[in-house]
């Protein structure tokens, strides 16, 4: 097993199975009955936030908890970060009061690889920058395996403002490992020019859809909006949102993706989100089930 | 047994009761000897805060953890919220990731209502805008109960800013489910028009005093003290503050509540809040014992 | 045992061994195998913060926890304390919640001594204004006792601004107790005028170097850079900056201290902080271990 998830790149077909078969393991024990499993009793969890990313960590949280892990919030506002600490000294730190595990959320990309050199314990990436956010990949394969029944094949729509979602990055990498099809969708300004090989670019939604299995919608950033990059709000949501209509064309298996929070009425709108096609709670759920595999396989569970 | 618990006006005066003598054998049982009781392990009980309420929020927490549950904090500021995402987004998440129980505080009166349509799981309301405080009702009707041996038949002056006051409506609602006869007491402009049958108002405090077995005085919100709802401070102290000599005109085993937090000196003095009618530190205490039997019987314990 | 740790002084010679000694214990108990020791399980600490210091919170907040004590954090930020709330309330309100033990940091001087004063449970002074800061001072006195084999005899030189600093004002407390002997080094307008006897004082960190068994270096607060008292930044550094040649006229057996977080550069550069004598990490990891024992020893254990 890895000692680190850093990014999508980090797992071969055969780790990202285990994760995503070792999730829906847990996701069949944790149910109502048994929720509380003991296989981290004793290890301390350290979700180390730069962000804020309530739905993120809280996710981890409950995943760590579930595991009877003991968790640690350090939220970077508010912190000794403010006196100018070196996120160095800051993992030198958390190291030394003995963190099994620090899940980093930053604003950096590459934060979390070098959070890695300096720490004995294992670092998750729970998003740094544009650049990465590899659990959330696993959970949204995790979601498509378990709706659609496989992986291999699939034809994958990621819709939207490509260029700096690490959602989208992410997922680029391991689906491609899984062997899944990627096309990026948006507008040109907002499609990296440096796209992985075997990864197809459309401009045009309405063409992508037919022939997609599962349309993945990225959340727009509101406040990128007045970027040079982007089109007017109304413009985008003319051409890049998906709604009733759009999704009538897509076949009749597909799914609708998001990894949330949604902008209701922008990129999606509530007839879509709401509809038995969208996957957004299944996600959700999905991901605390995705997130206890990997501090489960990372840490070893009782073994290591 | 109630799935939520919104309003005082949810309980009829066999489900009160019910909390109220669980909420004894919850105080009787986790003492010193043994805090910690297994009855809700495994479940999680998410906190989620859309106002600063350290001292609620802290009681539901320590409620919840004696009775083992795992507890999650998500303030709500510094979250998803801040980017946009709708109360029902944010139901649909909590929901997703295995919330057994959501204790809500909200500045928006009805918010744990519509919460309560999209979970599987409980909602309690703690405290939404100036409409429902009902667990404080209950801690309170705990603490007459416990002070003065019943509840039917006791004479219970409300004195303050009855109409922004959520803890004044829930207490109206559950004293009159219990058999309590309720007075408000405060400024005309204070006193909403809208009061419940058998419910009496009177705008002079020394004049409701000889009767009273208990007399609660509400926080007054010196952020209001601007509205032309209300007289000055000063005024306000002079008319409606409790003061020593206004506290000897009770009968002698007559008890002064408060919900905290006090301004010393505005609604009550420091000799009133101190003396040994006050049941202000004893409300805390009861408090705790009356959350544990809420999430308890909400969550249905071990049965479930 | 002592009920409360406030200050440095509250500790005499046999206190402070058993906390030393405990602490000790505790790390070798609390290694990879059983890290979760039951001592505390039951019991409520509250981490009742009105200064950010993540730093000192997450260590106990980890020691609690490894105690399988519920910890429950209280930022002062955002919290009753806005609306105006007395100490002396939010001291009766925690007490009236079962808090066991309650971790005070806070701006003014003596703020843990008052609440002590109204608590029925231990008080952890975790800092207060320019006062005290006691747990601070046992984990370096552990390190040093650690890493030299003894206290007693000593030469320890605490340098830089020791007016201002709660760490050296504990610490030479505590190592005058435990029978070392201090210099205090620093510019003549930053060394308090009324230091204990047999205390030393000296304003050339040079002519101190060679005779020390330790080198304590305390943080530059940054903010009191244009202060009257202060020199310019790089006049500090100069003068009492600890670099490398300077490192290398140490004695050969000496340590490097430093309470953390640093500022590298400035009162410390990264050859020495990061060199083979600097304890700094090392003393992160015994403040777990001895707010293990201070928590352990307040508390009674299970004894109690």
């Amino acid at each position: 097993m890895i000692r680190h998830l850093l990014s999508g790149a980090d797992l071969d077909a055969d780790t990202a199975t285990q994760i995503l078969d070792t999730a829906a393991e847990m996701a069949a024990v944790s149910g109502r009955e048994v929720k509380k499993l003991p296989a981290l009793r004793g290890r301390t969890v350290v979700n180390l936030f730069y962000e804020d990313s309530t739905r993120t960590r809280i996710s981890f949280e409950a995943a760590a908890k579930r595991l009877s892990a003991d968790v640690i919030n350090f939220s970077a506002k508010g912190s000794s970060v403010t006196k100018g600490e070196s996120l160095k000294d800051t993992a030198l730190t958390l190291q030394a009061m003995g963190a099994d595990a620090v899940v980093v959320r930053h604003p950096a990309s590459g934060a979390p690889h070098r959070l890695a050199d300096w720490v004995d314990g294992s670092v998750v990436n729970a998003g740094d920058g544009t650049h990465e956010h590899p659990t959330q990949a696993l959970l949204d394969a995790y979601t498509m395996r378990s709706r659609l029944g496989r992986l291999a094949g699939l034809s994958v729509a990621v819709v939207g403002d490509v260029l700096h979602s690490r959602v989208a990055r992410s997922n680029v990498l391991l689906l491609a490992t899984l062997g899944a099809k990627v096309t990026l969708v948006g507008p040109p300004t907002l499609i990296p020019v440096d796209i992985a090989p075997g990864t197809d670019v459309c401009y045009d939604l309405d063409a992508v859809l037919p022939s997609s299995d599962v349309v993945m919608m990225l959340r727009v950033q509101r406040e990128r909006m007045n970027d040079s990059y982007f089109p007017s709000a109304r413009e985008y949501a003319r051409r890049y949102g998906l709604d009733g209509p759009r999704m009538r064309r897509l076949p009749e298996h597909a799914i609708v993706m998001h990894p949330g929070p949604m902008n209701r009425g922008m990129e999606i709108t509530p007839e879509v989100a709401d509809s038995s096609r969208s996957t957004i709670v299944e996600q959700v759920t999905n991901g605390v089930s995705v997130r206890m595999a990997v501090l489960y396989l990372l840490l070893g569970g009782n073994n290591r």
